[in-house]
Order: C-alpha cells, then structure tokens, then sequence
C-alpha cells in the first residue's frame, strides 16, 4: 500500500476509535501486554535479525543496546502497557461549560487529537509505549521507526493488531510505515489533512529534520541544553550535590545538566570542590578563563560550548557577575527545557523563575525531574520545549484537544 | 535593518515585555488608543496614499472598502483597545500547583507565547487589533502586512511606539516589516529561534502557504466550509431560520454555512419552502438530484461543490438517508471549524456531537455564533481550525504559553 493509502485507512480509523469506551481501549491495552509477553520468543527472533544486521553495519554499542530486546525487556513494555490502563481516561471530560445571555450552553469538551504521526529511532519499546498512550487518548497512531528497528517493530506491531482483531476493534489504530526510505519520511511529513500532529522522538538531527521539513503541525521535543546556576549566595554543599546528580546520574538525557553558569562571588570557594566531585566522574570541564584558573585539568570554553547538548562527561562553566547577566546567558544559549538556581537568596530566585524562558524553571533542585513520571503523570509521551499546545513533560492531555459542543433551541445571529 | 535585526531586537524586547505588569501595559494600550484618535488625520492622510494607488492598481471594491480608514473606523479601533483594557490580563496566573512526594513544589504558571508572528492582508485595522492582545498578554508582535495597506500601517505602528515611546515602554514590542516581498515573508516564516508562533490572517491561499512553508510553529485560522444538517425530526420554521440565518447574514465569514445536509424523510417538506426563502436573498443553490427536483431554479451541484468554502451567496445541497451519512460526508468535506445539527430527536444529536471532527458542533443554532465575543472571550485573535493547542475562537489564552516554576530544597534525582 501507499502512504497516502495507509494514511486514508488511519483517518477512517480515527472516527471509530474517537469513539470507543474506556473500558473497550482498556481491554485492548492489557490485551496487548499479555500478547506481547505470549510472543516474546517471536518478537526476540525478529530482533535478533535487527541486531545482526546492526552489527554487521557496525552500529555503536550504545544504539545497539537500546535496539536488544529480551524477556525482561519485553516484560517492561507489557507492565508499561498496563501502567497505562490504570491512568484516568481524559477524553470526554467537560472542562468548562457556560451558558450565554442567548441562552445557548457552551461546553469545552476533551476530544482526541486524532491521527498521530510519531518519527522515531531504532528504539522497538518506543513502539508499544506510543500505542499505549496514543490509544488510551482515542488516537490512532502512523509510526516511522528506524530501519535498524524494522524487523522488531514489524513484529510488536503485529502482536498489536492480532490483539485489535481478537477484540474486533479497529485494526488501523496502529500503522508501521514499513518503507524506510527518506522519500517517505518526508511525504509523511506533509500530509495534511491525514496527520494531526507530528512528534519526532529522537536526537538533535531528527527533530531538526521534521521542523524543517514538516507543513503538518509538529511538537518539538527533547533537545535540553540544560543549565544550573549558583548564587552569590548558596549552600555550597548542595549545589555540588545537584550538579553532580544533575550532570553525571545518567549523561545522555534531555534533562542532564550541560553547563554551569556561577557567580564570581561564589567561584572561588565552590569551583575547586566541585572540580574534586566532577573529575570522580570522569567528568570534563570546559570553563571560561576565571572558571578555569580555578578547576585544575579544565580546558578552555568556546562560544559554541555554551550552546551545546553535550549528552556526554563534559560540562560547559561560565561565571557571571549577577543574576541578571545570568538570565540573559541563559536565555541566549538554552533550548527552552529545564534551568536551575541555586540560591539562599530569595528575590534572586524570583528573578531567576520570571526571567528564564524554559518549560521548567527550578529553585534548589536538579534539572532531572523533568520528566512525566517525576511529575506524577503516570506516563510521558516526551517533553516540550516549545511553547504551542504542551510545554515540559507531556502526559495524556498532552494527547487532547478539546471542541465546544453547544445546545441551542434556535438561535440565530442578530 | 534586515530582517533578522529586527528579529533579534523583538526577540530581545520579550524578555522585558514579559516582565510588565497588567498596569503598565493597560497604560500603554490606553494611550495608543488615544494617540490613535489624536494622530486620525496622520493616519487617514497616509490611508489615502494606500487607497490611491489601490484604485490604480484595479483593486476590487471589497478590498478597497476593508483598506479604508475614516475617523469612525479609527474611532472603532481606538475602541477596541479600550475593550481589551478591560479584560483580565492571564498572565502569572497559576493554574495548578502540587507538591510531590520528594517534596518538590510544582506550580504551573501562564506566561506569554513570546514573538508573535502574524502575517495577514490589506486590513490595516488588523495593525492596532493584533498589538493590542498580544501586548496584554505580554507578547511581542512582529506584523507583516499587505503591501496594499504599507502606509496606513506604517502610520499606526508609528502611533503605536510613540506611545510606547512615551512611557518609556521597550518600543520593540511592534515590529512592522515594511519589506513587502515574497521573499521576506518566507524569510519570517523559517526564523526559528525567533518567532514563537505565527498566525496567517487572511483569505485560504495566504493560510495555506503559510502552512506549507512555515518552519516554526503555526496557528492556522480561519478557512470554514460549515454545514447544516437537518435531521429526519426537525422543526421547519427553526431550521428555514437558521440556515437563513447562517448562509445569508453575512456571506463573507469564515462561520457562514456553505452546505446544506438533509435527511430524506424530510427533504420534500423543507426544501421548497427553505427554497424560496433563499430566493429572497438571491441565494444560488447546488444541489444533488434529488434536492434538485425540490428545489426550483437550483443547479446540479459536483463534488467538488461540496468541499468548497463559497463566502458567497451560494449553497451547496446534500440529500442523506441517515445521521450516520450525514456525519461521514461532514467529515470528509469539512475544514474542522463550525457544524449544525437541527433535530427533534436527542440520540441523534448525540451522534452529531460525538461523530463530527470540528472545532464548533451545534444542535439546533446558527454557525454564526462561533466567534470570540459570541462566546463571551471579549477579544478575538482568530478562529483556530487545527487541533493542537487552541481550538475554535481564540481569546487572550490562546495567547498564552506556561511554565512549570519549581520549589526543591536541594532535591536529587536517585
């Protein structure tokens, strides 16, 4: 089948499955878990031809370890899966209702986005998780995984629709755009009218690529080049706590710290013990010339430091003279995820929390709670770092729209 | 200066913009409205520079009426600035605020969407309207306007920063590039890192190429091929009246009726005398067979009929045997803005509002009424036909972002 001939089956499906009871997507969902645990040893034979042909291709260990399905794995999509179920179903809810003087009654009424166009790398848990999310909202999702994924996610997304068709549900809630070609991303890309919204989940390069490319509406998420700044005033022994946790606890997240920014008034006493914390980590600082004087083994900052994702052992370290000076370093280099200060001082906190322009702003804490989960969501489709529809970590509303639905009893338009 | 400086300076300009307080910039409006009242004949004098060579250049006498300013459409727009004085200011508020179990205290605030792009025709109106909601919502405006109306603008933005001027208000909070070539527009289309959303104001060619080659974030307004469906059990002297009201009243509007929908059992009992109240207003009508043959004077309607937004005195007729008929042909002509469902019978307007995929669905009421101040918003940015983040009219919300602002107390993630 052609895209377009997939996309039209989405957009059938997406009338269907907008109007299926929570208890009808629940069954589905857990369905779904427990087929997935049932064809594990499929599923694992379809990955195994993923992964040879991913080692023959010489792909680094680290998207190799992220493509490698096992039991336990597969069991955490399935318990992912029913971790799903459990969350409250948003759609249908009422969240405002009035009436005007002309007596018709307005209602703001949660509705599905409708058909969901998910861009993602060669990650197979990503597959069952956005089904998951997508479908407990009523959504219909198009999925382009990476070809290194193909075989895999061919495999989850036929346990999927066996578990649809058991259930007589609509089967085209699920489709995997099998033709991995770029010719393909970039048609999925613009098919307005078929797509309602297009999430790319993945590196830097990806959501670039969709941004540019893209005419269907798109939520950007992921890139973090996350900053923490230290006070003139700050318990020093907590800050070194949160920027260890902050930029060592797991290096190749959004919400990892990148770059240090601190108050000269603070630097000498802070930096050379931090320094000490860092480099137990293997941690590589590139500091601006005050910074560097006082971090032993530091090399010098560049320009484009200060605007990079590192996703690696490398911290970027600026100083400042105020929080002002701060702020606008922060706003000038960040990707609009999360920030943090550092501070004993409470009006410099405030100014901290107005003035930074990030999904996440936060006071005496680590930049790794962004994240759906640490939020309490129960789930997280990925997290915003733009300001339309959603912004920071994205749980099911993220996965709504809303329409008005008005009763009248003849009104017309003076 | 290029584009991109005057990007940069707006961009530069939120930071402050944001930070005002709902005093100061009710001040500001307060005084562009009464500077614009003052300068009436600066601004009609550079008007009637636009109008001249608009009648030259063969500009139809719609576009000339809605480029021409008087005292009393400067009154009206100095009026309008007022009204959006006395709206709530949105921003700071919290909407929700929780504290996890680690402690943290996560509270969500509305804060500006940032550089508002608004890209729209020769309606200079438009100019001082656009400034004065998304200065309330602590925005910056960067305006691209019709080349048709350059002078008129340029008149008003001039008002508008020696107002702001005045105050000692950062005056880069209104942008107006005076580049009127295609060039600079796809230029404000792709400035990402700059712009923060982009709204199209104008007539569907403007929308959708917007759409196709905007890379940063786009609200698309505006394009609305609504429909009336009267059902199997309905009131005829309610429905003649709405679809009256809703085709005729105002025919160049994107909340007008296009389609007439019409269920068998009762075409022969309304459509003749719904006919010759159309006759009354000279409304042309294309219809299928079979509403045809009911229909005196009416022309065979094509398919391509049914997807066409007339904003003209012409409907296109439907005959259907079945609410479920009625709600799949909507579907798949509408473009998501407004539909009506007039009916006696309740089930079947509960099918209407759950099966129709659009911002607005009535029972029983003219589209008319969906608009900003019909709905008691007060203002009105645009009418969003899309589904991510603002559906239906948009008030001072839709211009509205959040962020999460966060309380820890030396917090780590483990």
């Amino acid at each position: 089948m052609t895209l377009i001939e997939l996309a039209t089956k989405a957009k059938d499906a997406k009338y269907l499955v907008a109007g299926l009871t929570t208890e009808e997507k629940n069954s589905a969902i857990l369905l779904v878990a427990d087929k997935l645990e049932q064809n594990s040893e499929t599923i694992i034979a379809a990955n195994a031809i993923d992964m040879k042909n991913g080692e023959e291709k010489g792909l680094n260990p680290g998207l190799l370890d992220r493509l490698k399905l096992t039991e336990d794995r597969i069991k955490s999509m399935a318990d992912g899966l029913r971790q799903v179920v459990a969350l409250d179903d948003p759609i249908g809810q009422i969240t405002e209702s009035f009436t005007r003087p002309n007596g018709l009654e307005i209602n703001k009424k949660l509705v599905p986005i409708g058909v969901v166009g998910v861009i993602y790398e060669a990650r197979p848990n990503v597959t069952a998780d956005v089904f998951g999310l997508c479908f407990k909202t009523g959504n219909v999702v198009v999925l382009k995984g990476g070809s290194d994924a193909l075989e895999s996610n061919k495999a989850i997304v036929k346990t999927i629709k066996a578990a649809l068709t058991e259930l007589k549900l609509p089967v085209d809630a699920i489709t995997l755009i099998e033709d991995t070609s770029r010719e393909s991303t970039k048609e999925l890309m613009r098919l307005n009218g078929y797509i309602d919204v297009l999430i790319p989940r993945g590196g830097a390069g990806l959501i670039k690529s969709v941004v540019e490319n893209a005419s269907v509406p798109v939520i950007e998420t992921g890139s973090g080049n996350c900053h923490i700044y230290v006070d003139h005033v700050a318990d020093i022994d907590m800050a070194i706590d949160i920027i260890e946790n902050a930029k060592t606890q797991r290096i190749g997240v959004c919400n990892a710290c990148e770059s240090l920014v601190i108050h000269e008034d603070i630097a000498a006493e802070l930096l050379p013990k931090l320094n000490d914390r860092l480099r137990q980590h293997g941690v590589l600082v590139r500091a601006d010339e005050k910074a560097k004087a006082l971090m032993e083994g530091a090399e010098a900052a560049t320009e484009q430091d200060f605007a990079t994702e590192y996703l690696d052992y490398i911290i970027s370290v600026k100083t400042v003279s105020s929080v002002e000076e701060a702020i606008a370093h922060i706003n000038k280099n960040n990707t609009g995820h999360s920030e943090s200060i550092i501070t004993k001082d409470d009006a410099n906190a405030k100014k901290f929390l107005n003035g930074i322009d990030a999904a996440c702003v936060y006071v005496n804490a680590s930049t790794r709670f962004t994240d759906g989960f640490e939020f309490g969501f129960g789930a997280e489709i990925g997290i915003s770092t733009q300001k339309l529809h959603a912004r920071g970590p994205m749980g099911l509303l993220a996965l709504t729209s809303y329409k008005y639905t008005i009763y009248g009893n003849g009104q017309i338009r003076k």
